[in-house]
């Protein structure tokens, strides 16, 4: 039996397919999440690969909020420090899907410009590559879609949904959140509410500052848990979810190398928040997320001040 | 008469003029706010007026909030740009009360590091000075008090008052929210609820982008509404406001030369938000403030997203 809801979702899976094979051989050699060390190649580096880009949507719905209350705040954030764990290292050596190397500073430098002593003042100069520490990644990140400062505040206040894979996660750093956890959650819990946020907790952000954090393979790569592209294609069609969430660097480990996730999501015009902290301290179902994020004209995203109101 | 309650208030006044006095001529040659062009002195540079510090108060109460509810989300903050007016020009010489020299960079800089065209990913680098567009003032900017990352995301939401001397700022662009006015305002809503940032809305955030907003004296000085000292220090000793806003870009003008409003509240502890945006959208009583602070240690404060919960 083919149901016609069925038949629609295979061929939305084509679509997908085709969208990720218009970005050119470039998504081949893509990574995880963000762009490797060395591993672009010259055939992706042709911008001559690159199609045309659909024209931005209207995802955001500036709409008024449910009626909603609270009476515990809970902080979503790490602090962002030079030492807190990033996709890059500083000073290595990062070469781009268009065949452009980089060399990434600190994670953020706090560099003082005035100080107390003796300027009876502080003030420090701040510079950092925007995706760093608890972090939004805006649709422009992975698109051409929309920067930080295009999306009205009141899609930043959305309500929040947490799925628990941490047992999981405890075996296996390569852990997906997938299809069967968002279906086994709802069978508990109804379905995801409209405009929700999706948040993974995989129980890695008890891991900042540890090596387990990164967990590096053999190779140096990262292996942290992370979506399936599924559920995300679920989320994205089955349901109106405006952001995604994890507790780690990335909504893409190496199970999908071309940053499916990254693309699909960012790329109809939805965003997401990585390397959020406390999804412990949250119900599973029921707080509100409140994302604090400076509007920073163009910004692709950047580190912001994530809470929840329980 | 002379009550018990007026002979505490005196005692304190002259505990600020001495509290004042102990950061040495240095006070006497400071302009509101912030640290303008070539105004210190060689009295003012010498660390030796400098007084020991009071050890750092117990202000944070991470207490639960009230209950709250809220059905509309207002955005209290302006978009950062290059040209979004800042305290210091780019390029201005700035001389400190260390006798320290500094030329001020862009307000922000939104460096492209990573491009659609040819990377298949945006990603810029972000520079700035911490005090630009709507941002926080952490005790730390005049103090040695606390940064941005030791306040606890339950102070940063807070019962918002707005006081509004719109009519007097349209007369005088140095108006004063003063202790009257903050009279009146309890005389007809009752006292200054308990942990309340109190914003002041002078009518500014309109004049962001025109002359109008620095308002420029013939001297080159900007001239913007302000907090009155007497009001500031009501709302710390008689009442126990937690935070102070503004819709200009300093919580003194050239009424308090000596920066006494940020020397004396963020001195005990108590922080503020500058550049405020929308204030018109929010009722005088009754909203909650999110201030959605990046907390990057060691920061003094810096921009934010800042919300209000209607």
């Amino acid at each position: 039996m083919c149901s016609p809801a069925l038949i629609e979702q295979v061929k939305k899976r084509i679509s997908r397919r085709n969208a990720l094979a218009a970005l050119g051989g470039a998504a081949s050699v893509a990574s995880a999440g963000c762009l490797p060390a060395a591993v672009s190649s010259k055939k992706s580096a042709s911008p001559k690969n690159t199609a045309k880009p659909a024209p931005k949507k209207k995802r955001w719905s500036s709409k008024p909020v449910e009626q909603v209350s609270f009476s515990r705040v809970v902080d979503l954030s790490h602090t962002l420090h030079p030492d807190f764990p990033a996709w890059f290292s500083e000073g290595e050596e990062v070469t781009t899907r268009g065949n452009r190397t980089f060399v990434p500073p600190a994670v953020v430098e706090v560099k003082p410009v005035f100080e107390w002593e003796p300027d009876k003042v502080n003030l420090n100069q701040i510079t950092y590559w925007e995706h760093v520490g608890t972090h939004m990644d805006a649709p422009s990140h992975f698109s051409e879609g929309s920067t930080v400062d295009e999306i009205p505040v009141e899609d930043l206040v959305l309500p929040l949904v947490v799925i628990d894979i941490k047992a999981r996660a405890a075996k296996d750093s390569l852990a997906l959140l997938n299809i069967e956890d968002v279906r086994s959650w709802e069978d508990e819990h109804g379905p995801i509410p409209e405009r929700a946020c999706v948040a993974m907790n995989s129980g890695w952000a008890k891991h900042v500052g540890k090596p387990k954090y990164k967990s590096l393979d053999a190779n140096g790569k990262h292996r942290q848990p992370a979506f399936h592209i599924d559920a995300v294609e679920y989320l994205m069609e089955e349901r109106e979810v405006i952001a995604l969430g994890v507790d780690t660097f990335s909504f893409d480990n190496q199970h999908s190398p071309e940053s499916d996730v990254h693309y699909r999501w960012l790329g109809d015009e939805r965003w997401g928040l990585e390397n959020l902290n406390n999804l412990d301290d949250v119900p599973t179902k029921g707080a509100t997320i409140v994302v604090g994020q400076p509007s920073i004209k163009g910004a692709s995203g950047g580190p912001n001040r994530t809470m929840a109101l329980v």
